[in-house]
């Protein structure tokens, strides 16, 4: 499997007469070799992979066990530069490539000033663009993970009522996770009545709004399952609710689902997030803004990947990519709603959604 | 509160003859001005600090509620650069810094593309350094992070007994603390027996040890109180004990308690790192290599931060600064101890450790 990743970007290498390849980026160096450090931000290692090796540099707090790998040991007297040095030298390296949209530009000049002989070519995306399709097991962890998030919510619902808060939402959602020894993809958001009206509503930092007796409630969560990610929004609604909402609901939830089906033979996500925003703002005639965030995005070791879903997109949409589609509509200081699916593109025009919680009007009547 | 540390930055940008600085790093950003996006490496939000305002750039799926700040509004047709060009000839802007620590290598080429007419510099550790020296606030978050982490660990020694496994340890610590709407300063690292030997275990990836009779436990754990967090770690004892093992934890903790006593009157963190190392080794002839990681670090809005106490750094140790002291001993395949507390440098050869869980060896019996 990780060769096979290594031997997509080897190709690419070649076709770019990249000698070299160095990889700063935490999920980049953990979707070649499956190797992670324990926090994403701290540089505790980097990758290089040539045509006959792969390079792993760590320090001694980690063990690295993998036979592909040749691990080189970062120690304070012989850091990232002193092994590239050597190895530069020892596999006769004349174009270095790294990665522009991850290393940072002091790492480049440090790097510059101590390999004065290499010629270093900034490269962006290589590693994330491969990582768009998804191979056989990528695409098994993301069906677990929707599928637990799945169960995770049927459970969660449960326990909403009358005065139950956001925070204790989230809390329940990701409690419900780890205590099976899974991960939230994210902190959920959870965001009641007003609140949901502000789409990237911070429920950790916000007012913890109860629900009550009439309530609308967003629920944006996902589950993480062995490093992969899941990604849903659903809607509930708490006892009696207008014709408006529920109407709109129904408008939102189809111009959703025609968007999903729109993945079975439009391979333009411009085109796609065109598509979603007019069957929501022309054909039904909602009277608001369309929402101001994307229609989808793929996911994978990230949540928030390639392809995007968006009217700036320079993505194609192919088979073996996951993706959301989520479209909200959102009524500035009254409330809003979003409905958000992952959903795999398969082979010969099908489609699989993989979250797979009803989307029929959910209304708890407590 | 944000002037004050504003008015520290802008002092060093006179000092450096810089018009403008470019602050992409989320801690920064929150240190400086209180704002803060959902996820800290998605570039949802820079700031720019000129001599008379302080921008906030960000979409619109977030509220800008601060007056201090200059909200500018990013859309699909306004991004970042077009917002500096504007401000960089209104200003009259001629040298704008940025963080060459934080930036990525193509957004600086992207910037450079576009303010043709500005000189780009490049300044490292600007605002990490000033948070070196923490303010009175962050002191009592600080604080409250510490008590509450030691309110924590005294519930979860109650439901350790044989048979607990490493990562229901983790996990009763990171929901004991949620649960009370706090959060972890990272995922606790649990290591049992063995696993205490690998200095960064990772408790998620490793293979679940469980509490045996007369295990070794390494707990080492944090609470976020506010953004601020707090690092401990203490190592629990099951039923008898070997005579090497309770000399060397006594051992351990007579070098990290004289080391503690060292921030009093030593400014120089190699030499309370030299000392820290040469009480473990020469005085007490410890048959094994110190340790493979620094003796200390600062703490605040991130886990690591600085000063660094180790025999690399370049720092001063000074008043108001809040570090962890934390020497272990590892021997390999066989077991680890580390005994790490957060402490406050005060003023007049003070200091005040914040982290109050007893360090008198810890036996449990059942």
């Amino acid at each position: 499997m990780f060769e096979k990743r290594v031997e997509k970007l080897r190709k690419i290498l070649v076709e770019k007469n990249i000698d070299g390849f160095l990889i700063s980026n935490f999920y980049n160096l953990l979707y070649l070799t499956g190797f992670k450090t324990l926090t994403a931000d701290e540089r505790e290692a980097w990758g290089l992979v040539t045509k006959n090796n792969i390079y792993l540099f760590t320090d001694s707090r980690y063990k690295v066990d993998n036979k592909l790998l040749t691990s080189k040991l970062i120690t304070p007297n012989e850091g990232l530069i002193k092994h590239l040095t050597k190895i530069v030298e020892e596999e006769k390296i004349k174009r270095l490539g790294f990665e522009g949209d991850d290393l940072k530009v002091n790492e480049l000049q440090r790097i510059k000033d101590f390999l004065t002989n290499v010629e270093l070519i900034s490269l962006e995306k290589l590693i994330i663009k491969i990582r768009e399709i998804k191979d056989e097991e990528e695409i098994n962890n993301l069906r677990n993970a929707c599928n637990v998030a799945d169960q995770c919510l049927k459970d969660i619902i449960k326990i909403i009522r009358p005065g139950t808060s956001e925070k204790e939402i989230a809390f329940k959602i990701e409690f419900w996770l780890k205590e099976k020894d899974y991960d939230i993809s994210f902190y959920p958001i959870v965001a009641i009545d007003k609140n949901s009206a502000v789409p990237h509503y911070d429920t950790r930092a916000g007012n913890n709004e109860n629900v009550k007796k009439n309530s609308i409630i967003l629920i944006d969560y996902g589950a993480k399952f062995k490093d992969y990610h899941s990604d849903t929004t659903r809607m509930i609604f708490v006892g009696k609710q207008s014709t408006e909402i529920v109407n709109i609901y129904n408008k939102l939830l189809e111009a959703q689902t025609k968007t999903i089906e729109q993945l079975k033979t439009d391979s333009s996500p411009v085109s796609v997030d065109q598509y979603c925003r007019k069957v929501l703002t022309t054909n039904y005639n909602l009277s608001t803004t369309t929402y101001p965030h994307s229609t989808g995005h793929g996911v994978g070791l990230q949540i928030h990947e390639f392809p995007k879903i968006s009217f700036t997109s320079t993505d194609v949409l192919l088979p073996n990519q996951v993706v959301t589609i989520e479209p909200g509509v959102y009524l500035n200081d009254k409330w809003g709603m979003r409905i958000e699916d992952t959903i795999l593109i398969k082979e010969n025009k099908q489609i699989e959604v993989l979250t797979k919680f009803s989307k029929q009007l959910l209304i708890i009547d407590h």
